[in-house]
């Protein structure tokens, strides 16, 4: 198992090296990475927002350990659990009343591990780690945040389809998936399983937001809502105050809580898009979310039409729906492209030759001939993507003998 | 056992529960609660500071999961390495030779996990979990750390002067250690054994730096350092490039980075730090560890003279040293006052009498005639733990009987 960063930057390495031998008819030698899904394709809106959302932080600013002292997550600061609140309740992305938890983490995926431990600590000891599953294709890294400390209260089960274990267990089910972009509900069914829904792509430039997700515990992340991942600010949203409170626990545990810095400047942040989304004045610009429907729409138009033309690959297609936030029909524009190759050849080693990194169906649990593409990347390098893939078919001919 | 935040908070309310019925002679009734290392006491510094070390941040900053793509720790920030670097150098307390790597950590306490899963990660798997001791006084975290998700890679062991397996194991040495502010050095000293020297501590306002530590693996965080507890910032200074390595592994599996809010932040205050350090200037101010040191010792002063006065307790005696920051000999000052009773009696509840919560010893692997109490509370809360251990004696008669 390879975690998806580290791959990144060893298979950009790789390719470096090979392609100084290969000739290509391409208008750029470079080497451009698609494996990763880091969002910098918003950087352009943030920018055009000027000073409505800088923060501004003295030295003598946010210093003590403790943001809500007498508050089970005493390391939340109150003003960004309103945003987060206010956010979802603009959106309608999810059910946010007074009996829901929320609890901060750095990213979802430490808040995903703090899961883990809330549904397995109480667990009994004596008898085997709990199994955590989920519906392949899965996001490549859960299996090794499952894995890495050899855990006695978890262990990585795989893919939910095939278990067949009985007793307690937990399924993850993301939904839109990742990789394919799919909507998705538990596999699995059975007595004794607890679910984690891993909502970070339920949002109205990825997808029509079709009601207000109301599982037990949802799962978002800044990095992709927005596109600010160098904060690294997750939240869950838990109705179980024992599981929220167990969380918390994790939390203080492997970290002392979470960059207040951070969780300032998410809550500005979304306080300005919740304030765009309700800004009814008639010469008001296009909010956050509208101009990252428009970008990602016209990104997977140019995509599919490439696609389609080459004739090697084929890309997964979406049900229209009815987003209660755009208000009318929208297409579904997910994070990541999931290439398959017609010919059943391996995906990756295609787009290589092309010098375009992607991360493999292996890692998420199917065969070779899948691939995953970001979405996300800035304009040059996604225009770049398109006028390789454009190019492909002389290409995969001289590049597979 | 119980970790220290939950503690402090479950501490507080037990007693302001019974603080009700109590009467008190006191001249306020509020519990004061000393039980964390909450480093508030350097605020006013920082204010004092103005405009020197605030961060401007706008909404298109930092928005890359990378700070540093191709560094193998890619997501610190090369301001910070820098000014962390400088820092050592100025201050004179560790070694940061260019063949010595940095890796920024969300705390010391993500980095302490992140050391056992680099020294244990590639240890044989069908043998027992690597040992992991520390010599008792132990900071209280360190068990829980180690074992609340049960890894079968690592697992704790207890007080290093009491262990006695052959093998291989790690030992965590504090120094100055937290709780008793004890200069310390490894105690097991047996083939196989792995090192993590903990350096929280070891600054000028604390105690007499004597020279550079030169240790493989050495940690240190932002909170000790210059008060800055929120933002989560911690460092490691890692000799060996495979032991770094790993921990950025761990680090990327936990939370994909840090924070780069709170790194820049880190960067431009520890800037600041060196700067005044360095300032030759005939009317320059004093420096930020002058400063820490005036008060430190001017608490020290109070405190041992409340506690000679009341003899109901005993503190450690440190040795004078000379300092090669401050350039003559100074006393320590620990961060924590590590109170012993002389009669024997449970420290903690004795001083839950006059409503002062503390961190008993049985929490550091010792027993309950000792407690730990925080130097760095805010004045106003110092002066009151000042005037309550003044009046202990006659308080005491009552509240034992």
């Amino acid at each position: 198992m390879v975690v998806g960063f580290e791959k990144a930057v060893s298979a950009t390495k790789s390719v470096v090296t090979s392609a100084k031998k290969a000739p290509t008819t391409l208008s750029s030698d470079r080497v451009i990475n698609f494996a990763r899904g880091d969002p910098t394709m918003y950087e352009s809106y943030w920018r055009q927002m000027g000073e409505k959302c800088t923060v501004v932080i003295s030295g003598h600013n946010l210093m003590s350990y403790f943001s809500n002292a007498g508050h089970f997550c005493w390391f939340l600061m109150p003003e960004l659990d309103r945003a987060i609140r206010r956010l979802h309740c603009v959106v309608g992305n999810a059910v946010v009343d007074d009996d829901r938890y929320i609890v901060v983490g750095n990213g979802s995926t430490q808040l995903f591990q703090a899961v883990l431990y809330a549904l397995s600590s109480s667990y009994d000891p004596d008898t085997e780690p709990l199994s955590v599953v989920a519906a392949a294709p899965f996001y490549s890294s859960y299996p090794e945040e499952t894995e890495f400390l050899r855990s006695g209260l978890y262990k990585w089960a795989g893919d939910a389809y095939s278990f067949d274990k009985d007793g307690a267990y937990i399924e993850v089910v993301t939904s839109p998936n990742n990789p394919d972009g799919a909507i998705r509900e538990a596999v699995v069914n059975r007595d004794g399983g607890k679910l984690i829904h891993d909502l970070a792509y339920y949002w109205p430039q990825y997808t029509p937001i079709t009601g207000k997700a109301d599982n037990d515990i949802m799962l978002f992340t800044f990095s992709k809502a927005t596109g600010h991942a160098g904060s690294r600010i997750g939240w869950a949203i838990v109705k179980d105050i024992e599981v929220a409170t167990k969380m918390v626990k994790f939390m203080e545990l492997s970290s002392i809580g979470v960059s207040k810095e951070s969780q300032l400047r998410a809550a500005k942040i979304l306080e300005v898009i919740s304030d765009d989304c309700q800004n009814s004045a008639p010469d008001k610009e296009e909010n956050f979310f509208e101009y990252g429907l428009r970008l990602m729409s016209d990104r997977w138009e140019k995509l599919r039409e490439v696609v389609k033309r080459n004739g090697v690959f084929s890309l997964p297609k979406y049900p229209q729906d009815y987003c209660n936030f755009i208000g009318k029909y929208t297409d579904p524009s997910p994070t990541f492209a999931w290439l398959k190759s017609k010919d059943g050849l391996n995906c990756d080693n295609l787009l290589r030759e092309l010098k375009i990194v992607t991360r493999g169906g292996t890692n998420f649990g199917v065969d070779s001939n899948y691939t995953r593409i970001s979405m996300l990347s800035p304009d040059e390098e996604f225009n770049l993507l398109l006028e390789r893939l454009s190019a492909i078919q002389g290409t995969i001919i001289n590049g597979n003998n």
